[in-house]
């Protein structure tokens, strides 16, 4: 193992989200990115997900350490979970560290290291020397790294778009990732999130010229949503609200709070006078406001959903109002979204969205995009990161094309180690690795069991049966009575839930003094019984909890 | 009243799904549709969701048929339980009456009366004179309707796109349409469901292209999921499968039966000895076979979700296997495709799904579509129907545009009545109208507090605490227990445990014996007791329920 360095994506392949990547070699490791990922249908109650670090933290005295791509929560979500382990240094360029170092206070982590580094700089972490190279995408201050090992280059791209007409004029650097070809890279570690879509994906300076249309015909007041991360999106909202003489109110917390940080590092140009405050609203007339806000995915506690449900304290939509939702509909938000603009239209906005207009581009290259980079670093081996199995398959056979041979092409799960050496890469056992659910202040307490309960409790809620048993004579004193939340007892005739208790009356009657006496023997013969009664008369299985009280 | 037609949507004016339509005037009442609509994200548990017919009830002597446009779920999938409180003739083109007959028969409903019409036939009901008129959609046969009322004519367009090439060859009656413009039209009521969309509707021809070229490449075997009721797109596959000299196997219940009676109707066309059955798979090469199934959203017991997780008796996916997802992803099921298609990449499938090919055109008219027409119909009046309340307006947008005044536009929700006179239309009051949640085998029992709790339970789990007190003297006897169910109590410390059993005994000590000589009080003490402790300690809000046990 001493020549060799090991490369482990421990999230992030598997899944959009929750991107995680380690590289070994011997007793030096650096980390790259640690994000979360929001949760899916099927994680009831679940805030979001962090990648199993149990790896690192095993080898906390090699992790020289963390590299940040960019400031994007899946990227850096996982951040002061992990920071709360281990005490490393954090490198990412100003912005990045600027949106980490506001959350790292939240975790009380203020004594963690946060190292910026400008495109081009190079940090050495151990045997590692590491290159920031600037990329485009969603978010200013975007990066990916030339890496020097041993072993070999590793040119990582981080999530990254080619977008030729960037907002802030900073290009992806080019002649960096040229020169890795040249020098001969060995692996190249992909964004797949758009293998997927064939052709280009949109410069972001498209969505300005549908902002202008709207802008020009705008008579009442405008409000866009959008994410809190996205800089250059807000940068040319502003813009634009400059351009028609309007002023520009920012709202929601992170909204705020991350305008604030770009405004001071210089990542955001605000004309004079043109950023005011809420309070302002009611001095300006309707044409001269862009309120900027966060809720763009129906998030019902978010300044959107307040103000189309006419929760909001200063604002009441009326006829005029044009409500502009510039943010991608994250699948699952679909019909909270569409709940949110039906509100809005009901009370007189008019409102536009992706579907309807060019209020949104991805910050993901597409499979032209891709082939580019493919081309321009040159690999000898290829890994696609950032994706499901079917982005990272996808992207494989753009790699294919480029000319890399399928053998040289690596699809890894989570966990799964890369081994490299000069003579060979190879796929090589597994590490500890997986899902940790956070849920309100708890980390990694939610396990699958508990899921699986929500869910089950959610499709056909639960049956409580309480019963007093006499210990000696096992002669029923009280009950059985019956409660249930979520099941359709709740409403049903009384008829159907005296049919239950004397079913299960009957039942525990029956039973002989040997189960008597031990409880969960009386549980499970009830449970059994009414299970099977409630499937036969009603095809349903909710949650059967007996709850016997010995006297 | 007595001369006034009285129009009342009783669904599918606030959602997409659960269609269903009244006119009424004087003693005679007629139905348009009874559909069903699929749950949301927000109904756990929930099977399907219908209308409320009570208005239909409340008039059942009026009643003189139900009037059905084709044969999707969301037009019919009601009828069996408004058939079962009301016997009435059913009127619908052969096809759909073919495919409403096996569900009747399901429901025990064989004694209505079924009555089949073809396109420009005129059924005379009451008052209503109503006549079938042809129209494309991606189920054969349906149809809009041209109905006669002493109060004028009324269009009802039923789900329509403008297909030139349709597969059947059986163009939209445009004729019609425009005989209806030309007598005058006093109400048009028009599919709003692609409203947002700009242009036209692709023809469901295009998929065949599709179709060929992947044919063409294959190799291996190929299965192709769709909706079952897509007869058009089966007929494409059986077609490009005989070209291609490939046998075709049907898979799944729904499908079968549906092929079954459109073959048996004349509306499906299968070359002789092209369909075969699963058994025969055996003596087929792999490059002889297209399976065709249901299974396109993902639903965990279809027979494709089976084949992706290696859970299907004869199917084991292979090296060089074609699955092609030819069928929308219905909004919510993109996490349950998306693993599907992820499992079958793994096991070394091709997957083609709608993101990366063109397999499926929608069946509803796009913008210019909607627009021809209104141009055909050229009505006085307008209601936009089958939509959410954006694709209403969206759609009132276009007949704006067309040169229909604002104030004769309606935009009605469920159970709103429109009284038109030969002198005024105007929306006039309201019916009882809602939603009816079926889950299992119960129809309306579950009630929106059911589903609140639901969605609790499944956010946060339930907390039982059990307690035995002596009635007389209010001492503790038993207890407090702790059961918990989709809580992190479950994999809780017992130290956490020990606290909060703590915290409910002395809590209870505490009272006063007046107090304790309510259950309820008590019950309401610990609950706010527990209900502290746990927001401030863990930021959770399970449900909480004490259980007093009386000695």
């Amino acid at each position: 193992m001493n020549n060799t360095l090991s490369i482990i994506p421990l999230g992030g392949v598997e899944e959009i989200g929750q991107n995680m990547t380690v590289m070994e070699y011997g007793d030096d490791m650096i980390v790259i990115d640690a994000g979360l990922m929001f949760p899916e249908e099927d994680m009831p109650g679940i805030d979001f997900v962090i990648p199993d670090f149990t790896y690192i933290l095993e080898n906390r005295d090699k992790v020289r350490g963390i590299f940040l791509t960019h400031g994007h929560e899946d990227h850096t979500g996982a951040l002061p979970f992990l920071l709360k382990e281990l005490n490393v240094p954090v490198y990412g360029t100003p912005l990045t560290l600027g949106l980490v170092r506001e959350k790292l206070r939240e975790h009380k982590l203020e004594h963690i290291e946060l190292i910026p580094v400008k495109p081009r700089g190079i940090i050495n972490a151990g045997v590692f020397s590491v290159e920031f190279i600037r990329v485009t995408h969603s978010i200013v201050d975007g990066v990916g790294f030339g890496i020097t090992t041993p072993a070999g280059l590793i040119v990582h791209t981080g999530d990254f778009k080619l977008d030729p007409t960037p907002v802030d004029g900073q290009l992806m650097d080019f002649l960096r990732f040229a020169e890795y070809g040249e020098r001969g890279t060995t692996l190249l570690m992909s964004d797949s999130t758009n293998a997927e879509k064939g052709g280009f994906t949109f410069s972001e300076k498209e969505v300005r010229r549908a902002f202008e249309d709207i802008f020009s015909d705008a008579r009442g007041r405008i409000i866009v949503a959008t994410f809190a991360s996205n800089i250059h999106r807000i940068q040319q909202v502003i813009d634009v609200a400059a351009m028609f003489n309007r002023k520009v109110i920012l709202s929601g917390k992170s909204m705020i709070s991350n305008a604030q940080i770009a405004l001071d590092l210089g990542y955001l140009r605000i004309p004079q006078n043109i950023w005011l405050k809420l309070e302002d609203l009611k001095n300006l007339r309707d044409d001269e406001v862009v309120m900027i806000t966060t809720g763009s995915q129906g998030e019902p506690m978010s300044v959107l959903s307040r103000i189309a449900t006419d929760e909001h304290k200063s604002i009441k939509i009326k006829e005029g109002d044009i409500v502009i939702l510039s943010a991608k509909v994250i699948p699952g938000n679909e019909h909270s979204i569409g709940r949110i603009i039906n509100h809005l239209f009901r009370r007189g906005a008019n409102v536009i969205y992706e579907k309807v207009s060019e209020i949104h581009v991805s910050g993901h290259a597409s499979k032209e995009e891709l082939k580019l980079m493919l081309n321009l670093v040159k690999p000898r081996y290829f890994m696609p990161i950032h994706g499901e199995h079917r982005h990272k398959v996808y992207h494989a056979r753009l790699a294919e094309k480029t000319g890399i041979p399928k053998a040289n092409i690596f699809l890894l799960d989570n966990g799964d180690v890369l081994e490299i050496t000069e003579e060979a890469v190879q796929k090589a056992g597994k590490v500890t690795s997986g899902r940790i659910y956070v849920d309100g202040k708890g980390v990694g307490d939610v396990e699958d069991m508990v899921l699986r309960d929500r869910r089950r409790l959610a499709h056909d809620g639960i049956v409580l049966i309480i019963i007093g048993i006499e210990k000696l004579t096992g002669n029923i004193v009280s009950g059985p009575d019956i409660v249930s939340r979520g099941f359709v007892f709740e409403d049903a005739s009384q008829d159907v839930i005296n049919d239950v208790k004397e079913l299960v009356y009957n039942s525990v009657k029956e039973l002989d003094s040997e189960i008597i006496a031990d409880k969960s023997l009386i549980q499970a013969k009830i449970r059994s019984v009414l299970k099977k009664y409630l499937r036969n008369t009603m095809d349903r299985k909710p949650m059967i909890m007996p709850i016997i009280f010995e006297v």
